[in-house]
């Protein structure tokens, strides 16, 4: 993972620019010194480090919009954080570039309940709108596992799913509105704060959903509430084999049933979670389905019916079926700590995550018991089978030489797996530095192109999160320039890519 | 409604360019013949002709690709079209650009049951896809009014809503991968057949959806499909007065109801149905909501008897519930025969869109009835009460000198008074050459800049479908210009618009 070389002329300018900010959003909001600036050298991969510049936490729009405006004047690069949760390096700090960090923005700024929205500030913790609309029976659904950290704005930078998105859809299915500043200060307003508030324009807040921090920065989202379903019940199917396993989620799928939450689990990880959990897994389980329906009583009642019939008809072993609140949350407790408990069985583990058809689930869980034997390290699986978003967790220890590098090599390989049945890069965690490289193997070159023509209209001096996303420089300024052969009207001659 | 001067260069060329196109797509396939492309110089809305320089008729991606590369090579403006049911213009011909219809690319080419997915051709009509999946059990969910003919390309362009869109979203939520020719006649990719396969890239597929071929002409669809609910039932609801009715509409969704359907009749609609249903509506009733809830038959019921309770808290003087299929069909008879029974009370009439937050109603109705005294034309209100989608019916006399004229300015008042209350300028027909030049009272210079600055990074030479959605042009060229400066590594002093 290369990173453009830091312009050490920006970097001998640190104090003149931390008393220029410190102007804006008041001297102890601009961090300077060494050990504080530490905490933020990484995000949720703490493989990948760099020391920011500065680190710069504005408290309102206004004052992100006179950074954004300082910074653009003086040709300063900007990282945007939230929490630093992100699993792809989306946050990693530019040692000549300022981290703009969005927790003091954290005000829920308004609740309309007959209109099924709130409105937030970006540094609002995931969960936090979940509660403070939680009195009204209503919820925000999109929950990444890191929720309890995770900030809405992280959210709509990354697109975050979770295991509810497969029923409720991902965050660009939950958001009606943002405020967008542009890294020159301007401030634009996309979509609003109600259903079909972002009608009649090129959707430019689709395209901010997932842009990683490459546009802009968010100042407010509104978001969708929705009403707590009246009742969730969870259903834990085990399986002999891993493709029983997988050929049953499309099974549920195809009998017309979308589940709330449909999380697969292997043997290493049930095995390394029965410790924490002090319940034991049948011996013949080689696989594990957990499977949440959610709605009014009586329907979730009928679709656990459905579901089990097709789960014995698939040769589940064993099915367990919650009856009560807490009969639930001791089932999804596995699924819930299986992270940590595999973290118990290994010095480090490298989790990636990539997305394919739901009928290739076997095919791509073949390929990866082949790439553990080809790289010597061993590996589990838990992840989201409804929606085919894999999570494969590979071990290595990053005390013994090569280790990390063979795990990151792993990892790749499987997202390169991934594409080769159809699939994608990514389901949730995002493109960041982690799979930057490996964008030729998804993308073309028209592909890539017209992606970076979307970057270069944002932030045509590419001061925004650069290094992240693409493999290679945006080249905004040959943009320009064959722009300007074709306003003398001589269309054929223009060059392409 | 002002188009820019056709170049009457390329309309000299006419024979020239036609000879050429014919290479690529067959002779028959396309039409220079004066009569018989008369058939083509309008849309939906029939008030804007212009006669198209040809039609072109191609049968394939690749010969779309040919078409577009000859058209970019020679400055030759392209307006795509499917089957001209836009109501804002979208489809309008350009006198100096050819109209690329997409008729015969008509093919249902896959349907993936497991995966939930069929991949079509973009003159598809909207309902031949769920005809072609109905056995499966299966539907495609958005269901504009246009259905029968409106091709699924169009829908994608205007991003089509329809009365299931309060509950299942529109075209956008549905779409999972578009396969995309741009101007220069390169191939896109964007997203996949399956869920999730747009994770990982700027979403360029969001930003296509709804951008009224401004951007590439799309040759084909992943569409999402979904199981056809077990049960459906209609309520008709009569209400003594319009605000009674809005009312109840906040109150239906504030219990936490999202119904498949909420549609919104007024007094004048009725009493123009009535005469074509042969049955008469209650006296006292000034307004009627339907409000349709689908799902299993439990659930359905229970549902039936929360919005029953609502609806008489909220004074409703009426309810009549649907029991059986045939009397579900009969109550909706008189929602789906309202525009025709309008056409009968007046000459001609203009039916604009917009959207606004569903506690404005009230408050955009009123204002509507001040307009309707202040231009002395008579309207009736039939709508999308549950997204606050209104679509007022204007009426006129186009035989009448200055009548269009001011139905024209009525319909812009209207829109102006939904922008006014925090609410947009169409809900699901786009802007056009209808809305264009109201853009500007919806967006700051900012937000159309930004706008027009993605639309240049798609086709830098304007020459798809310009003349709509912007009022005015885009100035790539000066973009490009702006960028060379920018290369010179002076940010400071980069001029913005």
């Amino acid at each position: 993972m290369q990173m453009p070389h830091p312009s050490q002329d920006i970097i001998s300018q640190r104090e003149t620019l931390a008393a220029g900010l410190r102007q804006i959003v008041g001297s102890e909001w601009v961090i300077s010194d060494e050990v504080e600036r530490k905490p933020y050298q990484c995000d949720g991969i703490t493989a990948y480090m760099a020391m920011p510049l500065l680190v710069v936490l504005p408290a309102s729009t206004e004052e992100v919009r006179a950074v954004l405006r300082f910074c653009h004047e003086r040709g300063v690069k900007v990282v945007p954080r939230g929490s630093g949760t992100s699993l792809s390096g989306g946050a990693l700090p530019l040692e000549d570039g300022i981290l703009l960090v969005t927790s003091r923005l954290c005000s829920v700024v308004e609740v309309d309940a007959p209109n099924r929205v709130a409105r937030v500030q970006p540094g609002v913790p995931n969960i936090a709108i979940s509660e403070a609309v939680s009195h009204l029976g209503l919820c925000y659904m999109p929950d990444p596992s890191s929720q309890l950290i995770s900030t809405i704005g992280g959210n709509v930078a990354e697109n975050a799913g979770g295991v509810h998105c497969l029923k409720y859809g991902v965050t660009a299915d939950h958001i009606l509105g943002l405020q967008l500043v542009l890294m020159t200060g301007e401030l634009l307003q996309l979509g609003g704060a109600f259903l079909g508030a972002s009608e009649g324009e090129l959707d430019l807040m689709g395209v901010l959903t997932g842009s990683e921090g490459l546009l802009g920065v968010v100042t407010e989202i509104a978001v969708r509430l929705e009403p707590v379903p009246e009742v969730a019940r969870v259903i834990s199917m085990s399986f002999p084999s891993v493709e029983k396993a997988c050929e049953c989620v499309g099974a549920i799928i195809g009998v017309g049933v979308i589940p709330a939450g449909l999380e697969f689990m292997d043997r290493k990880v049930l095995d390394a979670v029965s410790v924490l959990i002090r319940e034991r897994f049948d011996d013949r389980t080689e696989a594990l389905l957990l499977c949440e329906l959610d709605g009014t009583a009586v329907e979730v009642d009928a679709l656990v019916h459905v579901v089990s019939d097709v789960a014995r008809a698939q040769g589940a072993i064993e099915l367990k079926v919650s009856t009560t609140e807490e009969e639930r949350q001791r089932i999804w407790s596995s699924r819930k700590l299986a992270f940590s408990a595999i973290g118990k069985l290994c010095p480090d583990y490298y989790c990636t995550d990539g997305t394919i058809p739901r009928n290739k689930l076997p095919e791509v869980l073949n390929t990866m018991a082949e790439l553990s034997e080809k790289y010597g390290l061993d590996y589990a699986n838990c992840f989201h089978a409804g929606d085919g978003n894999l999570h494969p967790i590979i071990m290595y220890d990053a005390a013994k030489p090569g280790d990390l590098e063979k795990a990151e090599a792993f990892g790749a390989d499987v997202l390169i797996a991934c594409v080769n049945v159809g699939g994608v890069l990514s389901g949730e965690h995002g493109i960041g530095v982690e799979k930057r490289d490996l964008m030729t193997h998804q993308f073309t070159d028209v592909d890539l192109h017209q992606q970076q023509m979307l970057k270069c209209a944002f932030d045509p001096q590419e001061l925004l999160n650069p290094g992240k996303v693409f493999p290679t420089a945006c080249r905004c300024a040959e943009f320009g320039r064959m722009h300007v052969r074709g306003g003398a009207l001589r269309f054929a001659d223009i060059p392409r890519f």
